[in-house]
């Protein structure tokens, strides 16, 4: 189903090329004042059209909030954020009405439903996300200003270009000082390179995405089936082109031995603390307090310019060459939707 | 909460050294016999003192079923499933009353309720998995008979020892040709080695559990929050010392191209397919009818015999050595777990 | 939350005097071509301004469809209805600001929220059915084309004037024939009396609905806490204004013997059925394929023009006596409304 | 499915004649110390035997607590309940097999599932409630001692004999001075002897439950679907051989005027106070702070010793006379099931 979340509750409608998207959040605490300028920020962090790097399509993505606000302040109620689709231009993808695009939804819906809306991947578009952003940055506003709770994401990967730092806390400015979102100026240029180059080539590249959330008190999430970090895999998992999850150590520990990577406790600055954070600020499904970090594998877009050979709906081969507006690289613009889901899991169990 | 699913819904509850474990599965179909030598095998895959390579700790696990069969076959009615703990030795537990042990749910269990049941790890104990396999052994069982869906799961990595071969799915008799559950007699004997070798060094190692599950129908799954992938990783990240989770191609994938990695359709003996599975069997959150393919890292078992600085709940630092009975690699242990679970998801989706 | 059901799902957004209020409907089957005019049919009866009975105050309710359908079909996405609040009047109701109204939600929402949109009742305004409406009809709809399930509601009593005839599904048009619902003419004609005079003494009157759905199979429910007549009751209790909800024989069961009262089963046409329908279609939760049938108990609308003593949020005594339009008796436009939730209940089940 | 609540859950199994019946509760508050005296207690209310206007057959329902239970006080972890079945005699229903009972749910379970236990009801018999009770009690323990809200549910109605004062909480004590569990010794004795006399004619009585809870603040309950009289149906509504539940004023208002009913607001002893109480504690879907009011309706034992006709699942004609060990009302031992319930809902908002 198309909702995320237990007692704040994120439900998502719209496809790619209908009038509108939208979400519905639910569960909302009342009495919060809407701030729509970091809504529309993050809206803008994820639109097309942002950069050198991402897809020309372009789209204004304004938000419009029509219900669960009194007087700029929330009431309890859902809230309502309606986007609207400027941009769809369906003839584009008339020509994939019966295609089946590698390593695309198109095929899976079919088969799922007996029918696909094929304009620009309807309901499995990326897209819809946009929705989730307008709310998720609600939750995330919330989290900043009464809990104390920080959501920072960055892209720790793209293509074989890596950070090479331990994870941590980074401000939103320098994660913004360049387009790729890498918080190190010299690797960030040499990702927007293998960006371009890529793009140049018309192919297309994958990465990593790490997130570091700061201000988790101890004590949040639940056993067994309810663990903070199962809800988290489960969230990111929900982002179209994810293909990992990791938390802390995550598949580097598969190699090592418990005496390399357990996390001793110690008391520091009157807090129980560990002394290294290979458990990613998790234990047992539980906050113990320290950052909570973990990554999210993006592959590479799907739909890029180099011919491939597919077949159609009818079983006939064809050869596809895509020659729509894409990303060469969604990792960037992803960085606001991991965020926003992040918020939505920890504001799920917090609030 | 502890209850997994939607439809097919498990319930887990008990502590590793209390009466009883069980679990209650509902929403499981009527009319199915019970197979009780196939539940009791998974049992015996799971148990504690199996092999040299697990814990002495020894327990029989023997389930009783006592609600939802009539005459040998389910009603539809919830199937209870209960298990003694018959070794539970509680002095062994009693030091441990007020230590945070590294890497242990100690503190967050204290955190979140101001009370720890510390016997054994109490309810976080790996223990309450032996109600989770009595329940998804039944599920397992059904999927083969009545929907020819078959899950394997095996030892892909244990330390930095991999088995390089493409995931495919290996029957029962194959997985279970050694002690170790890896497929490859060569490797599987460096695994065992490995682990004999950390035992006797007091440390522990960690792993990655590979599962191929063949014949999932195209078209299960439900966008955007409720996807397959979600789904199955929600439910792995659930077991106690997963760190990681990936998908077909997994993290991998983020190193790739798009035209190194997108899996092409074809027609194959007349059905779709893909001529690769980098997918892993899902695209957008549905089934395509290849195989699903996954993997799940494991961190090193936290208990060491190892000489570890923690401290108590009073913040008084001590210096640890763990001389219970534990094991030096949950891996091979895990792998009917990993089963159970797939099982229960993709029960949840298809039943 | 703002969602009812499980597998087919409404969620509700929306105030009074916002600009628009709607709903989301998932897991709604996809390729049932959508037909409007049945969805702006059940709006029409729903809506104000209808009838000499109805509120004066006059809204198109016009429904806009904008996610979730494609060339006229439905695709399995979300479906957004959004209506427009057009005739909003916030001056109206600003001086009730601060004042609690006699048995209306005015007090508990400020002690829910902390906050409250007063402007007509806000989100606690029977005018948010309008977006369940809308969604329910399309389930109705859907119900009656493809699983031969029909759903009548009909006025059953208003104030002391009541229908004595036992229990039956009457068509559209036979409930239709006159405006307050009830399908005996004479009956109707006292209804319509006695709202018109309750209506000229500035006062209101409550009354009963009844529902019979006919062509639901049996084995429609499930033990113990997912009974069909449990969210039967879940949902009907859910309208604004209901007090009680009972299912076949009722409350005057209570007052019965055993053997008065119990169900026969008899063979008829080849079919296993009941001699009398005191169970009213469902037995142990889960349908026997006789009419399914139940009765909601409204109270009388609670804005009246009499007046009334009352306090504000400050505690001062006051004196209170309505000008704004409003219905004298709600029943009739409830009709609509209780076939909706009724459709999305079945729908659940059964879909 | 077989699941109570969404914070507080019950999960229940079980049958009739099965070997034992349970509950887990999951979500309960940890550290509050276990009274087992309060659950013997309230199962002692609800076991069978217990009086002349009982069912003769005998049960000790003694509870087992095995999980979510340390050194006397929850952990936070489920806790399971489990009651031994010692009575079951399956000889007595073996010549029920086959027969559809008038006004049962073998019928209705034959066709949910294609089986059914038959012995003594199976799933189906009110005896699951053992577990239900074991559980609530618990809860109804913390509510009072911790939260200080107190449930008293008492028999209002027995055949046309009723209670006529108007509710209000009674103390387990007054309500336990008799067997019917009536608060007016009168009227309980006249009750009593209507049971006795419809007993002698092998016949059964139905009756009313009315429960006070009082000590419950305001602003318990959610808007729209999540309305706390909503919830408090759909839980009645879950007990065998309920008809109807209303609150408040409920099916009476249908015939009143608002100017009658409406419960105007005042200040008394510094809070916010209704003059009446029509609203049943609960407006707009919330509790506003009075005694929460509510009646619910259970038809005559459908198991009654006077010849019936009715048929077998191959369609014969049989005439069925019960001889059987059954109660010829079932609204005294229901009264606890009825707090149980009110407890477990109460709970699932406010702890």
């Amino acid at each position: 189903m198309n909702t995320l979340g237990k007692n704040i509750r994120l439900t998502s409608y719209g496809e790619s090329h209908g009038e509108v998207i939208g979400a519905v959040l639910d569960g909302f605490p009342s009495g919060f004042p809407i701030d729509k300028t970091f809504i529309q920020y993050q809206l803008d962090r994820r639109k097309p059209g942002q950069s050198s790097i991402a897809t020309p399509r372009t789209e204004n993505d304004e938000v419009i909030i029509n219900s669960g606000v009194f007087e700029g302040k929330t009431t309890g109620a859902p809230i309502h954020f309606q986007i609207k689709n400027t941009n769809q231009n369906s003839k584009d993808y008339s020509h994939l009405k019966e295609v089946y695009r590698p390593s695309h939804a198109d095929y899976t819906y079919e088969a799922r439903y007996g029918i696909r809306d094929y304009r620009g991947g309807g309901r499995s578009s990326a897209r819809v996300t946009a929705g989730w952003v307008a709310a998720g940055a609600l939750v995330q506003d919330l989290l900043v200003k009464e809990k104390g709770v920080y959501i920072g994401a960055y892209v720790h990967q793209i293509s074989t270009i890596k950070l090479i730092t331990q994870p941590r806390y980074y401000s939103l400015d320098s994660v913004e000082s360049n387009i790729v979102r890498c918080p190190d100026e010299h690797i960030a240029k040499e990702m927007i390179d293998a960006i371009h180059q890529a793009s140049a080539q018309k192919d297309s590249l994958g990465g990593v995405i790490e997130c570091v959330i700061k201000g988790v008190p101890a004590g949040l999430g639940n056993p067994i089936f309810d663990k903070l970090n199962a809800a988290l895999a489960h969230a990111m998992m929900s982002i179209n082109a994810v293909k990992g999850f990791e938390i802390g150590g995550g598949f580097e520990m598969s190699s090592k031995r418990g005496s390399e990577v357990n996390d001793s406790f110690t008391l520091a600055d009157g807090k129980t603390q560990t002394t290294t954070n290979n458990s990613g600020g998790i234990q047992g499904g539980i906050s113990n307090g320290m950052d909570i970090v973990f990554r999210v594998a993006f592959k590479p877009t799907a739909t890029i310019g180099v011919s491939q050979q597919t077949i159609t709906n009818s079983g006939e081969n064809i050869n596809l060459e895509a020659t729509g507006r894409h990303d060469p690289c969604v990792v960037p613009r992803a960085v606001p939707i991991v965020e926003t889901l992040a918020a939505l899991v920890i504001g799920d169990f917090l609030l």
